[in-house]
């Protein structure tokens, strides 16, 4: 690793706006965003997925290797990642920093506490959850229905126990009510701080949130609360985005883990920016496939920011050709022509969608050893056949030097017509309508169903003047559908809402499709177990 | 504020060892302390009080304002002290940080995240608390009884609403069980790490921790739970003590901060041995009074890590010792001689138990701008003839320039006999004898009262092996004895202990005398509601 100092001044940026959190982490001070306020932006490239599989497809992997290869032939590029949740790593998830010749660094400390992120959001959300029951206790001037606190709890750790509780038991204690966790990532608090703009943007979301319902069935927002500004104070380091390097030095700009459910999945708007000015390439990702990720990248993060993105990147294997094709997870390792084949109609489905957002595409084929050699050829052809550029992308054991062929590709894309992004929907269509988009136009679903539940608070946020908010979908990644074993590119089927949930400080409303755990558990034998200090004091078994 | 690496530098410590959080924070690598194996021990000064009163003594800030005062007549000199917790800055404490010209600095970052120690011990303490969950919901191969899970989650918030809660509600959500939080500087983590001497003695500490009992009613500790390497791993920059600088630019080192109540309220061993080695003098403080505070850091801290401490400093108000003679909050401001009089008999019995433990003693007057001078002259001259030197502090208005005189009176204690420190009991007396000790020697009661429950729980902790465990007092601040209310110098009450337990980890058994609060509530109108960035982005409102 190099001194993080001297990777910040590659890219022109001064001493005095980084902020170091050791030798090899820093954070960007945003005064180095006004200051660079009239420098052009480079370009915006999404890298997203077909739909995931078990086999893992290795997005950021590809995001991080991509920029490697493209500093390697020249073009000033950074990664700008999402940081991980420490949680999940306790879990079985491993770290999410990519793996082999393309990582970030210090990959273990960016995996656990990195620079206090995660922790600082944790803070905010549960002192505004301590004010709204403090509130209630000292005499609930707002009238807040104890029935109807919709704010909950945040840890980053997975703890099934804490989904659903019960607090304020015991004398003196303060009002009994049903309550529950969430896991960091999946805290509005998070979202709220990846789609900001700057410190005073993040404040006025946070005072925007609803946290509550009064008596009289209107909504109590964080603003009334009186919490804000201490929680703008708690976030203030937070808000800053963090630098560290890949494996071969270039510079990676890693901020804000949003869940990919009922968040939009996104790294942070502000590391985006900062990014755009310091790069000429800006290579960042979005949670699950392109389904999710691309859509709600789209829609939602560059729709709010007023970004354009130049081209995408979609990253497939083989064995999730294979996997969408209907073979099972045992058998991946087999060559299985038909299969893939087979399989080949979803990445066809998901090139046909970003199509539809106005953005140039190309596929990065993500290799394994085992690949079979014409498994591969398959796939570049079809593309071809598809009128997509398909690429081979070997970052994991070759690092930049596997990725030339995907990084001079993804240039001669950007050369070429440029984008014409725009939204799937317009902000004046109704909630149902979005839905409705959203499932026809890339789902390719025949429809939507509403439960009454769902359709009645539609009506309620509707009323109360938050129909034009953007719509994030919470459905499973592992199909296009709301059944997670409708492999490949399914249709005829209809998408299911069972209830809808308000982020006014985020800006979107979530419509939940099946049952979204937004705090996960420890597996029978979970990675806690096996993670320890080795002699030399590195940690070991974390990746 | 000076660059930290300048700090650093005065006092020797090479760059090398210091890992930078920001220009103004940094953490000491462990290896440092290993390196300076050979050099010799500083003098080691514990400054303690007189019983707190609502006027505040202004402990943190004499230690802070002596160690300033001892570095400008040329003795290398550096405070240790506790870190703060985060949670009650919200609620109505203010800072721990001193005041005035005697602070540590950057003061708001100290206050808030700092470098993060809080949120990995909380992240430790959870992801046990999950693990132990998560061994019952898998099958609970170690026959762990879901009513007698004595480990609590953590938090730094002020919730009462947490203090009490039923978790594993709901379908698929594990075992139902009562549960808590506390704040996260009781955990015993806290305490752990306070009291290790390095990263193995962390691990041994952390895997005695006992955290349930199973069917058959024996112990079972977080070894057993295989959570102690990752909690270990979560700690591994915690425990690297934390450098900071005054507000006249000498070092400070800042690192751990257990309650004083149901834990021994001294920071970490590993920062005073540190701060040993690199200075002359180390001026460090323990929470509450001497009666708690001292007693504490001799019988547990100094015996635990072979300390030896060569003096002591008890701070002392006129406000306090007129409180203590019965003087209304209200009234403090104004002359009482005759209430001061009486308030003496409080530091008399203060300044004899420090004798008991054979640490030579000195008085420092902590000086408010409305004392008036005969009350102060009246204090000066009771010491002289208790055979006790007292000085006039006025480090808050002056800094260093205020606190020559006591830097100088505590140079020729340092000069004169030497301490012939022993702790008050030997390990060796049973649980029960351990408790009247400590009633009879230091706080002078009759004798002490165990209810049935603490009666039983000893002879099981006996049973079990734990009877050599120092003792570790829960008891109200206020007062000698353990009602709030007993000002001065009370004596013939009878100490009620309602209940024992063990915290094996950190080596001790807590005597709960009254009921100690682990979990703040926020007060009516709590702090956070005031507490903003302002126009420069400066944290308003904090301190």
């Amino acid at each position: 690793m190099k001194p993080i100092l001297e990777i910040a001044d590659t890219f022109g940026i001064a001493d005095k706006y980084l902020e170091l959190y050791g030798r090899y982490k820093g954070k960007l001070d945003l005064r180095l965003l006004s200051d660079m306020r009239d420098r052009p932006d480079g370009k915006l490239v999404l890298v997203t997925a077909m739909n995931p599989t078990p086999a893992g497809e290795g997005k950021t992997l590809t995001t991080i290797g991509l920029a490697q290869a493209l500093n390697a032939i020249g073009v000033p590029s950074i990664a700008a990642l999402r940081e991980p949740s420490l949680g999940p790593c306790f879990g079985m998830k491993g770290g999410a920093t990519g793996g082999g010749k393309a990582q970030i660094l210090p990959s273990e400390d960016i995996n656990l506490h990195f620079t206090g992120d995660l922790h600082a959001i944790t803070s905010a959300n549960n002192l505004l959850a301590a004010m709204i029951d403090n509130h209630i206790f000292q005499g609930n001037a707002l009238q807040i229905d104890p029935g109807r606190i919709l704010w909950k709890r945040a840890m980053d750790m997975n703890d099934r126990s804490l989904r659903q509780i019960v607090v304020g038991l015991g004398d003196g204690n303060g009002q009994v009510h049903e309550s529950g966790f969430m896991i960091t990532s999946a805290s509005e608090v998070m979202a709220v701080l990846c789609l900001s703009e700057d410190a005073d943007d993040l404040k006025r979301r946070l005072g925007r949130m609803v946290v509550a319902c009064n008596m009289s069935g209107e909504a109590v927002t964080a603003a009334q609360i009186g919490a804000v500004d201490a929680m703008t104070v708690l976030l203030k380091e937070a808000i800053k985005p963090n630098l560290v390097q890949t494996a071969e030095g270039s510079p990676a700009i890693v901020h804000g883990g949003p869940f990919a459910n009922i968040a939009h999945g996104c790294s942070s708007v502000i590391g985006t920016k900062a990014a755009l000015k310091l790069a000429k390439i800006v290579v960042t990702e979005a949670g699950f496939g392109a389904d999710l990720g691309a859509e709600k990248f789209f829609n939602i993060k560059c729709r709010q920011a007023g970004l354009t993105p130049d081209a995408a990147v979609l990253v497939v294997t083989v064995k999730a050709l294979k996997y969408n094709g209907g073979v099972p997870k045992a058998e991946l390792d087999k060559p299985n022509p038909a299969a893939l084949e087979a399989g080949l109609a979803n990445i066809r489905r998901h090139l046909e969608n970003i199509g539809k957002f106005g953005v140039p595409v190309m596929v990065a084929i993500n290799h394994y050893a085992d690949d079979p050699q014409d498994e591969i050829r398959l796939v570049t052809e079809a593309c071809r056949r598809m009128g997509v550029r398909a690429e081979l992308s070997d970052v994991w054991a070759k690092g930049s030097e596997g990725g030339l062929e995907m990084a001079r590709a993804l240039q001669d894309i950007l050369r070429g017509e440029p984008s014409r992004y725009a939204p799937l929907y317009p902000e004046e269509l109704d909630i149902r309508a979005k839905i409705e988009a959203i499932v026809r136009e890339i789902y390719r679903g025949k429809g939507i169903k509403l439960s009454a539940k769902a359709e009645a608070k539609i009506r309620e946020l509707e009323r109360l003047g938050f129909g034009r908010l953007a719509v994030c979908m919470a459905k499973t990644p592992y199909s296009f559908s709301d059944q997670a074993t409708l492999l490949g590119a399914p249709d005829n089927f209809t998408v299911q809402v069972r209830d809808v949930t308000l982020s006014a400080g985020a800006g979107f409303i979530v419509a939940h499709t099946g049952n979204i755990v937004t705090m996960p558990g420890l597996p029978k034998s979970p990675a806690a177990e096996r993670i320890r200090l080795d002699e030399r004091g590195e940690v070991d078994g974390l990746l």
